[in-house]
């Protein structure tokens, strides 16, 4: 029996009857996660996977459900949130394919960790600090601003995590984009594939989710354009598709 | 009257009955060359703008048409090319705010134009050398391949002939993306708008348009999609927009 708090919400995944816990006044996931969750394909048989700022654990729970995995890893610093993450991982009887772990990404990659994984997912704090608006409590603050790790310390230590031909998947936004592709190439993971975002076809991208290969050679593609909602106003047709089994 | 040789065609432009000399069996504009004239926007009074690698004068031609301008400078390596330019220039009546020059874009940073230009537009060549079909008569080769200047060549002389607060533009190839930013900051054009061409809503896109500003500050976004092709197969209603006056 899982325990939920009184500051805690029961939602629903709308896929394959899975469930997340998450605090009623804090941090909590949003269509960026759903969005890189089926981004990511786990093509590698009994592939060892990280998720790096798993905060609810969503990114983790999502992937071990869409596709075939070995074990994945769900790295957060904030202590509360990993134990919250764990129960949500219990609830749906995902404990043999994941573990949460309570760590600080920043040095990950000088523990044991060095090298072993075959996949680093990540969705982290998109604002760098003293950018947008702050007033927010401390734990929606480090989960949106980079507060615990910058972009390139979040690149750099996937980097060093994955084994030499391991891939690496991210989302972001767009403004960040040249930012993205001068780490991913000085920290030698090689852009392979960006998709934009678009909330629809008259609007800028409000997101991008690249792919990139650990010593990959240099040639990427822009994939098709991920529309989110229909001019009827309608979430699109491929946008539905991710709440299908 | 100017002379049309019998290895040249004069083709329509389709817009303000504007017209263009190409050679029958050589490099003839594309579609690029029209999304990236159709891309610039000319904002700055009596602007002087550089083309980069101008070859049937097409973009230069289609900017002074579209945009109140006060001198385009279109520059090409190929005699030939430019001389067959100078003549579309005069069929045009663009004498006035055209001026073809043949000069190798290497070294043009070094001569009087460094930093003379409120703009930058260039279309370059695309390919790498030594990738794909190379079968092409010398000309075509020029004009496709990184035969006579690289993207970084391109970027670097861009960079030293624009004024402090001068704006580039740029159409290139996707796959080349991350050597476009790269460059770019390491130039000191700050990227500022990005757009993605993709030929229907299902494809990959196939062309980048690039906006950046030289010491411009860092943020950027991502513009809508420009989609070519409807579902239908006909034109999109915002690519038919670009022939019309």
């Amino acid at each position: 029996m899982v325990e939920i708090f009184n500051d805690e919400k029961l939602d629903d995944l709308d896929y394959k009857g899975l469930k997340i816990i998450q605090k009623k006044d804090g941090f909590c996931f949003g269509m960026d996660s759903v969005i890189i969750a089926n981004f990511v394909k786990i093509s590698r048989k009994n592939a060892v996977i990280a998720d790096l700022g798993t905060g609810t654990g969503i990114i983790s729970i999502l992937v071990s459900a869409k596709n075939d995995v070995g074990k994945i890893y769900g790295f957060d610093i904030q202590e509360d949130m990993t134990e919250m993450a764990s129960r949500s991982v219990k609830i749906n009887n995902l404990e043999d394919k994941i573990k949460i772990v309570n760590a600080d990404i920043i040095g990950l990659s000088k523990t044991d960790f060095k090298n072993k994984f075959d996949y680093v997912i990540t969705n982290p704090p998109y604002k760098k600090m003293n950018t947008g608006i702050v007033n927010e409590n401390e734990k929606k603050l480090i989960s949106r601003h980079e507060i615990k790790c910058t972009l390139k310390d979040v690149i750099y230590e996937a980097s060093k995590l994955l084994k030499d031909n391991g891939f690496f998947y991210m989302v972001h936004r767009p403004e960040r984009l040249p930012d993205i592709l001068i780490l991913m190439r000085e920290y030698k993971i090689e852009p392979k594939e960006i998709q934009f975002v678009y909330p629809n076809v008259e609007t800028q991208a409000n997101l991008v989710l690249v792919k990139g290969a650990k010593y990959g050679k240099e040639y990427m593609k822009i994939l098709e354009p991920l529309i989110v909602y229909e001019k009827s106003g309608e979430y699109s047709e491929k946008l539905l598709k991710f709440y299908k089994k």
